[in-house]
């Protein structure tokens, strides 16, 4: 559903190569659905790491004036987006600090489940916390290890932290990069002419036509100087927890994810949702653009017709002023234009791929109403999001989740459809077409293949 | 073909309505798709005009603060695209004058064709000019009337121009709406609760929730003070030439223009264009946004399955920084993204709507062979653009145009495709489901309606 | 009196210099107190006509970009500071327009006095109007002019219009100079390596290394082609009108104009005063930096010490958010720090250059006194301004200027002084070292050199 | 001389007001002279602390948005320049950290001698370091006091560093403040209604209104909690060592300052000159603004007549394009204008406050005898600047400095004046009319009064 859950970040990064900070921004331009809060990027030219950080899209902050100012033959960089309202500049990554060994850069996709604790440990030790992100505490847990190779104080850190990590950082003369033992979050790596590369998703190598070796281990640490790399194990991995989340909405569809291409995911989630819940209609139509591949599945399973019955306006800005007679589902209407003869009079299944607090599918339903529909079936291409999750996905609280305190009927009521059915949890996992085991799904599961204290529960926030 | 034909302008004017530029500025956002260049409203309170009109999208420009600068119960509003390189905001419109009636505010959409000639005449009897744009010519005419009241002044200069215009004017108390006798440009008539509203297309009132009356006829104009609206025949109207390329390309889908959903046009299109030029193939393909109607309709006719192959980016920046270590088909990378799995070893339909200068083209059916596909089949869902438009359109120039210089065969090898089809004109005036002697399509057929002299057809240029 | 009264504008020409857009840009430099709100630059390469007009201040506007999208061997600039409310780019001089001889461009320093009425009869005429300044007119009589060249053109429009312009123009392959048969706002011509320059003020040669070579003479015209420079009188001089305010407050203190250093009159103004008006007292403080010359003056003159009792602050921005808790005097006290350990206990005498409205004054006496100054008497080194200038000086109406309603004893009571004087119409005139004839003193004495018809005193006004 | 030698910082602070940050910022705008680069503000409502950084003026950044969210009634702040190159915003002060006793922000005017052998200490121990900033080290050692209060953490802190600190800090629920025990800058302390108030100089009083009430002591630190504020000797004062160049060049001169007023010293320090130097000339002229008061002692002492021959632009932007056809002494004449008339065959004495590398006043030498002076006789109101200041003033090192290097003689020829004179060190002092004890000269007699490591004269640089 349109712009109600958020994922936090995607990471880039390129060794060795001698347009290394353009290719970063490159590469996070691939990754810009991951991020749109701010981004930056940090380049090392053996000697010294240079870092820009921006509020603001990568076209906009990446001019060449800036891209001239990150010299160096290696670069990691950072995107970022932020529903908590401490979307501020000092909170943009990567984080470059210096300490005992020199100076170093890191850029963090996902959640630790520990920080707070940690945090309140190296707060008595007389630890100085600039941020309120829990990135911070992994800089501190490096900085006082005791190891003299930045790849060893990394992996002590690394120790002691708990939850979900992908992450890359720069030294002056390499890069390292890593993955927590569940493999949450995605982390793959690629070649692009010989110099290695680490991204967030395959997406990023499609505009450098870089190409794609594997995912990161869960569990591993490479560190890449020049153009050798090596690769460590740093813990066991118990069993993997990819997030499916990423697979049923967050990933970009032509992205290779987890072992399968999440366009095709979708498809057959909207194939499996056809079979699952079916229902007498005249046309199937998606919510642009999250529910095309979805309906498309939906659409070829059941026989029923897809339209493109909403169309999407490409111009919405960042803040609109309602006018005092109100109009009504103004929100959704900025966006989304119904095509009215398509739908004056007809049957219409509607896709969408999730309801998070019901408002804007409300809306969404009563816009297909207004246009005349006689009956607005919706069906959800991923089950009912009931639990918040811990690992790097911006969700709600609980108390915030619609499908947490409401069965499907209510929310069927509330958001004034025909009928409305969610995709099962076995339909979604069997939809990726790899092993269930591999998968976190508690944001519709409520099981947490790591568990979250009570304490970590809430972020402790400093103010600014 | 994403980027290389351009219209210029939407047209918005609403009238004794408490909120008026409020609701100009909403209106705009809904023509926002006919001109991203500038945008501009001037309300009037009875006594004055006021104006405001900025580079930049409706949304950025219209603040709160800019709005309360616009007060009054009636406005007009435009948005601007221009692809000549005279993009300055002294061009931007609306454009307001003093002359010896007061003040007045013009908004156009359209091209005249005997502006260089009566400019030329205006100029020899004393007149200054102050753009390049023909809407200027316009205002003179008018400032030279003898007529008392404006709307008659605008009569006579109006008996003067040739060529296309969809106009709103904005007196201190009143809005006056023309369109010229062939009806080259939309210009619709609406209401809301009791206002009326003029506007380019219905997706102006979508938003703001107005309602549809009918299309200002070719040759009327109408004169709307306060609550009450007249009409006048200003010129007998021989016969309509409503412009096809809306339907084709221009207009958005959820319009209903010409007697038709722009939507269901393109999807017929598409239909027409799977019985004229049927290809056995795996998916049909469109090029989005603009080839997802028309693909549908392929698909559906053809029974090939209709896939979102390529994935668009909506993050992509006004400039790029290309590395020097060359990506090939860089700009259209940066844009939209092949699904690979779903294309390697398949034989595929590209929809898309039109090949202008042919390049871009080429990139993207590259694109497709470097996903892996077997076959490459590009349909186009119009015709091939041969000739230039002078009456609004932002068409290359006849040189330019590839398809006024090469035959099918030549363009299909210029792009690299499998195969190259078109639609036929006939099949494309049909899928409009309307009498084909109401459209121009000399873009297509080189048929010109009104005669453009050979000094119309390029524009003296004042630099800046 | 700082803020409170503001002359319009600076022009300046060069003609046939190989960077003349950037020489302009530091002419302007020269001339930015003279206007502070917009400039402008027209540049021209013999076939068109470039302009760049902006608000702000010129070392501001013109960057390395704008200078090179400002080509050609010749240019022309404007620095404007209007308060009239109507500070507007569009307003913002010089102004380009094509008209039936090609482009031309004008930049205006002065004011018509019978501008609205030739609008009018424009109006009347069929003409269109973009701005609300006088400086619009004299295009139009050019544009209506049937002579061939632009300078017969430019001759025959000048014959219309009365009253104050030092006026520069620019032609595709000239420039032409004017100024009104009474000389009211200077202008001077000057050379620089062989090229000419014209020029409000000789500040504008300084920085670039011009040489000054003489006056335009009231009522010539000169054109410049190349390097040669021809003269032609327009019209006959009655007599000579030169502002003495330029002496008093306006010019830069290090310019020649009219035939005398501008520091070294108000020098002897501040004698003079100390001759007409002496006081017993222990210091002689100016208000920085506008009375610091005529406070020497007064100071030898009278041996009482001189000393800077007033710092200046350099760090003033345009909006100070004042605290809800009044603190008195705010508005000087921004800008003017008075130095305790000097005046505490002291007879002070504060030398300022006019009294316009009385409030600053006002709040400037009470600084001294909370300073714990035993005396202060206030010396003013011009005479009381007592009716409004309609040459091109914006004074407030005669309505608000203080002393066109109030006595010195009443003005002395209002602004809270021990005492107040003036220095004598006469003594002001001797003090520029000239003839007295040669004085346009018209705000002092209401002698006005031209009349000024009742039409002409309000300026019509299009809200924007 | 202008442009060369650069403070560092101005700190502020407001305790228990109701409109905390304005007064801040108010306070901050009389201190805008020590620093112009960045200001900042934090302000605490008793629960949390609030901050707002920004490159520009005080009056640019604090804005009434920007003050709405600077809530509560303390509040301190911080302006800052640096000619170190390191100019970026993480730079900028106040600092804001978390650590084990909550929030704390510390704004610091100074500099210390030992604080990169503490910093390599805290980074052997895990410490993060963020910025460049010396500042950053007091931090880090309050966070890792074990003390329960504030107040002692920073006492223990204070205990480790040395050098120049002028500190405000802000906690949750007071304000605290700690000069060192030189009492190297400034530091004093005031009243406003009932609230306490700290700041570095008395302008910082003027504009708000407030009562000066003393200096913080060297060695001291005070704690303020709602109107109470109590005293704590932190170090005994061995010796005070007030900057004497604060009084020369640095302070503005309407300050009170270790215990005289600036204004006043300069002027004595120009009588000085007079005596220890004097020639035979016409007329005496400033430097603007920082020779006025010297030059006004000189000319009075010598009985040579005091003349503003140089005019000062106050429109000088922030980059200039300079001509490729060379204008001589470029750069000075952006600034300063030469009133030629008075100057032509002249013999001048020209007072300056300082001649640091020389090149300013070369060109500003022949700014005089380009404007035909017969004799040009420079006098510089203080002792040739030999050595580096450690203690925060940001002067050239010493290769860069001139007199470190030439013979008065040497300087005499290289600027091209008729003569050269620098007023004597005891002449400087006694000027002040203060104890000579009381300060510390050592940029000119190279005396320090704490030695300054080897190690510590360069600052290790983080890129960025």
């Amino acid at each position: 559903m349109s712009g109600e859950i958020h994922e936090e970040c995607g990471v880039f990064a390129i060794a060795d190569h001698e347009e290394a900070s353009k290719y970063a921004y490159l590469g996070l331009h691939g990754l810009q659905h991951r991020g749109q809060e701010s981004a930056g990027i940090c380049s090392a030219d053996g000697e010294h790491i240079y870092i820009h950080r921006q509020m603001g899209l990568v076209s906009d902050i990446f001019t060449p004036d800036v891209i001239e100012k990150l010299p160096g033959r290696s670069a990691i960089g950072h995107v970022r987006y932020s529903t908590s309202g401490t979307s501020h500049l000092k909170n943009a990554q990567p984080f470059l600090i210096g300490y005992w060994g020199g100076q170093l850069a890191i850029a963090h996709n996902g959640n630790l489940v520990n920080a707070n604790r940690l945090r309140s440990e190296l707060e008595a030790r007389g630890s100085i916390f600039r941020t309120t992100s829990d990135t911070e505490v992994i800089l501190h847990l490096i900085a006082r290890s005791k190891h003299e190779l930045a790849q060893d104080r990394i992996a002590e850190a690394l120790q002691q932290v708990e939850g979900a990590y992908s992450l890359v950082f720069i030294k002056e003369d390499k890069i390292i990069a890593a993955r927590d033992r569940f493999g949450f979050r995605p982390l793959i790596l690629g070649k692009l002419n010989g110099s290695w590369v680490v991204a967030s998703e395959t997406t990023a190598l499609g505009l450098i036509e870089g190409q794609y070796v594997r995912e990161i281990h869960p569990g591993e640490m490479i560190v890449i100087k020049g153009k050798s790399m090596c690769s460590r194990k740093l813990q066991e991995s118990p069993r993997q927890a990819n997030c499916i989340f990423e697979h049923v909405y967050f990933a970009r569809p032509d992205s290779f994810l987890f072992g399968s291409n999440v366009y095709e995911s979708r498809k057959r989630m909207g194939r499996a949702l056809a079979k699952e819940s079916p229902v007498e209609a005249d046309l199937v139509v998606p919510v642009p653009d999250s529910g095309v591949a979805a309906a498309i599945g939906y659409a070829e399973e059941s026989g029923i017709p897809f339209e493109m019955g909403l169309i999407r306006s490409h111009y919405v800005g960042r803040t609109f002023i309602e006018p005092s007679s109100n109009i009504r589902h103004f929100g959704v209407k900025l966006k989304l234009g119904p095509v009215e003869s398509l739908i004056r009079g007809k049957r219409v299944v509607v896709i969408d791929d999730s309801i998070v607090r019901g408002t804007t599918s409300e809306k969404l339903v009563q816009l297909f109403w207004a246009a005349g529909a006689r009956e607005v079936h919706v069906r959800i291409s991923a089950p009912p999001t009931k639990s918040p999750c811990y690992y790097g996905i911006d969700t709600p609280s609980e108390e915030e989740l619609l499908a947490a305190n409401n069965t499907v009927e209510g929310i069927c009521r509330k958001i004034g459809a025909s009928t409305l059915a969610y995709l099962s949890i076995d339909g979604m996992i069997a939809s990726t077409g790899q092993e269930p085991e591999r998968f976190c799904h508690a944001c519709f599961s409520g099981k947490y293949p790591v568990e979250v204290p009570k304490t970590e529960r809430r972020k402790r926030k400093v103010k600014e």
